[in-house]
């Protein structure tokens, strides 16, 4: 039985206690949201999992980071190892979006290596399989790409992106509505190019129901892709992105009804002052599913710094209700992600997530700020390190004052904190 | 006359002619906005200032740099280098804040070196003379403090912090409410230590009129410095930070009355939920007058990364209507920043304030991000190169795909743009 149907039993299962005791919740608390859709926990029944990761409605909100194999670089070595570096920076999750060389091999060998949920897009798989095969993307079958999501459960992937959305009509849609980037989604593309083709409707859609059996068997939570979401800010919140959205909420009624655990995916790229209007969207239209977003980048002219535009909007989407934020990489657009972009992509998004967490009063999240505050006015240079989101870079480069071995270089012997530290306890003891 | 006074008389001067057509607005009303205090234009009468700079309400978001001298790193062609790459990522002013070697040195160089408005702190260097005539900060007088500002206007500083408003009755506000972080100011600490150790009210509030002599008579913008501004997210929002704002907004009505144009700075460190406030209160309380913030960073654990909280902070403040947004770099609570430092710090406060200017509707910035996109659409790498906030970062981490020339190493020759551009086409020529 899966998550859902346990919960729904009313079983306080393993992953609940454990997931209820680290967010410091109530277990049953917790079991209702998950009976409810509000939040699951992604644990393949065949992934030997021991650290288990709630997503979902009043949890800290949960950070993935992407890792993968391309054409341009097939380095089964190169992605161990980003996947090291991802966990060790903080990273609640992975997924495995490999596009090149042997895709099985890279996916089991970080199955076996990470304790944390890992993702996959099946049918970046499924289109690869196609190409070796018989040269073409379109050589895919319904039953080739149900063949790969099975493989892929079987191996232990926890949950899946599913862009079941990408309709005819949702594309109709897309068509009428005019957009400056019509779809940047990698998967929404492989299946718009599928469909074109063969005049037929998008195979996770019409197969749905085959993806769910094999989603309950393995206890895979679905992650229902936006082959829509908007690339560019001018193309945020139109028609087309929203159709895709209401077919995706209507997955997962089916979803639900089969036992079967669901988050929705989203922007992408999105101004400012849309980010709030898409998570009451999200919610409202798909009755507070578990929200898993990719940036949303607040501008599109970031190249090289697109980590800190999605740290913006990621911050503002997971404070307005958003669970999961996927994380963008300073490579974002321009390179597959070197070691160095992970870990910055994976600490950006932290810090939009820990951020959003005080906001929106997630239990304990605004501790660890007091805390390191109280070591800021004891200048206590170890205690910061140790309470820092990277203190092997707080080691690096906290510059050894020389008139002052307490303050850092920025102001030396004029340090703001040691002075008024100094200057109110003597008035104090003056009196 | 100021800016303030020829604006109540009624003339478009040449500042307001050079910044209304950047801007994209009627003269008219912007003489009504510089008449009114919402909208300053910090240009000393002995500075040759060619680029006018606009800050405040309807124009778009501004960016400081803060560079200078520390008396751990007293190099005045680094600190001229600094100055150089600030302006060339994008920096609408600088700011001096050396507090080490020769002040008078640096703050000329950078005068005469750069085509943009400077701003100083001019507490700093009257502190500094105080120790280095006596050994001590407490040897700094009324006297010595009116001789600095004049000196500092004289030689054409456009802006400049004045914190008079750590007051004594702010003081013990401050001890009443218990803060984490009672203060991290610099030039906050500085008065307060004078203060308690000579028993007197703050010499900038005591001598306020004589300082708007000094300013009126060089057209010097006043930037009422928060002392008080919270340095933990524990500490936002609280009373002793209330109580100064209202102390500034008396003193913004006895410049105005004098002619003379005020800023307003404000935090620090604020959780997410509480910068939308800060600038409301702010606009409330100062009557419009244009709101300069430092951050706000919006959580206290990501030295090494303070660059990424503050882009959020910023993002939100200036949405919210701050109109101009200092730099905090990566550096920050670590060390005098570094080259690279101040290059992230301007870049990332850019995408913070461009991405608001596109919420906020300011003319013209939307139109950036639609030709971004419209050659991300065109796989036009050189157009996408050109429009990109750092085009030199484009250029190194560019990566070449083997498999598509036309496309980047993160997808290859799965590129969905390209990928769809055929198919969507196709389609069309199949009907």
């Amino acid at each position: 039985m899966t998550q859902r149907e346990r919960a729904i039993k009313g079983e306080i299962t393993d992953e609940v206690k454990y997931v209820a005791e680290k967010e410091g919740i109530d277990p049953e608390v917790l079991r209702t949201k998950i009976a409810t859709g509000k939040v699951v926990i992604p644990h393949n029944i065949n992934h030997a999992l021991k650290k288990f990761c709630g997503i979902g409605e009043g949890l800290r909100t949960k950070v993935n980071a992407n890792i993968g194999t391309s054409p341009d670089g097939d380095d089964y070595e190169m992605e161990l190892k980003k996947a090291r570096v991802a966990i060790s920076a903080g990273a609640d999750c992975l997924m495995d979006l490999s596009i090149g060389g042997n895709i099985d091999k890279v996916r089991m060998g970080i199955l076996k290596m990470v304790d944390v949920p890992l993702g996959t897009v099946p049918i970046y798989q499924a289109a690869l399989e196609g190409i070796n095969s018989s040269g073409s993307i379109m050589d895919m079958t319904s039953t080739s790409i149900l063949k790969v999501i099975e493989r892929q459960a079987q191996d232990g992937v926890d949950f899946m992106t599913i862009h079941a959305g990408v309709t005819r009509e949702v594309i109709s849609s897309l068509k009428k509505v005019g957009r400056v980037l019509d779809i940047v989604s990698r998967g929404g593309a492989f299946l718009v190019e599928w469909m074109v083709y063969h005049n037929k409707e998008n195979p996770l859609y019409e197969n749905f129901s085959q993806i769910l059996d094999i989603a309950k068997a393995f206890d895979v939570t679905l992650s229902l892709g936006d082959g829509l979401r908007p690339g560019a800010i001018s193309d945020g919140t139109d028609a087309a992105q929203i159709q895709e959205l209401i077919v995706l909420s209507e997955l997962t009624q089916d979803a639900w009804s089969e036992g079967v655990q669901v988050m929705i995916e989203g922007p992408g790229h999105l101004p400012l002052h849309q980010i709030e209007a898409n998570v009451r969207l999200q919610k409202g239209i798909c009755k507070g599913a578990p929200f898993y977003v990719l940036g949303p980048l607040v501008t599109d002219v970031t190249p090289g710094y697109d980590h800190i535009s999605a740290a913006i909007g990621g911050a503002i989407a997971a404070w307005a209700g958003a669970d999961f934020l996927c994380y963008v990489t300073p490579g974002e657009h321009l390179r597959l992600p070197t070691l160095e972009d992970v870990k910055e992509g994976v600490i950006a998004t932290r810090i939009s997530a820990h951020s959003a967490d005080i906001a929106k009063g997630i239990k304990n999240a605004i501790d660890w700020d007091y805390r390191m505050s109280r070591e800021r006015k004891k200048l206590n240079w170890e205690g910061q390190k140790n309470l820092s989101i990277d203190p092997t870079r707080v080691s690096e480069w906290k510059g050894k004052s020389k008139s002052d071995p307490k303050a850092c270089t920025m102001c030396g012997k004029y340090c703001a904190i040691e002075i008024v530290n100094k200057y109110l306890k003597q008035e104090v003891e003056n009196r």
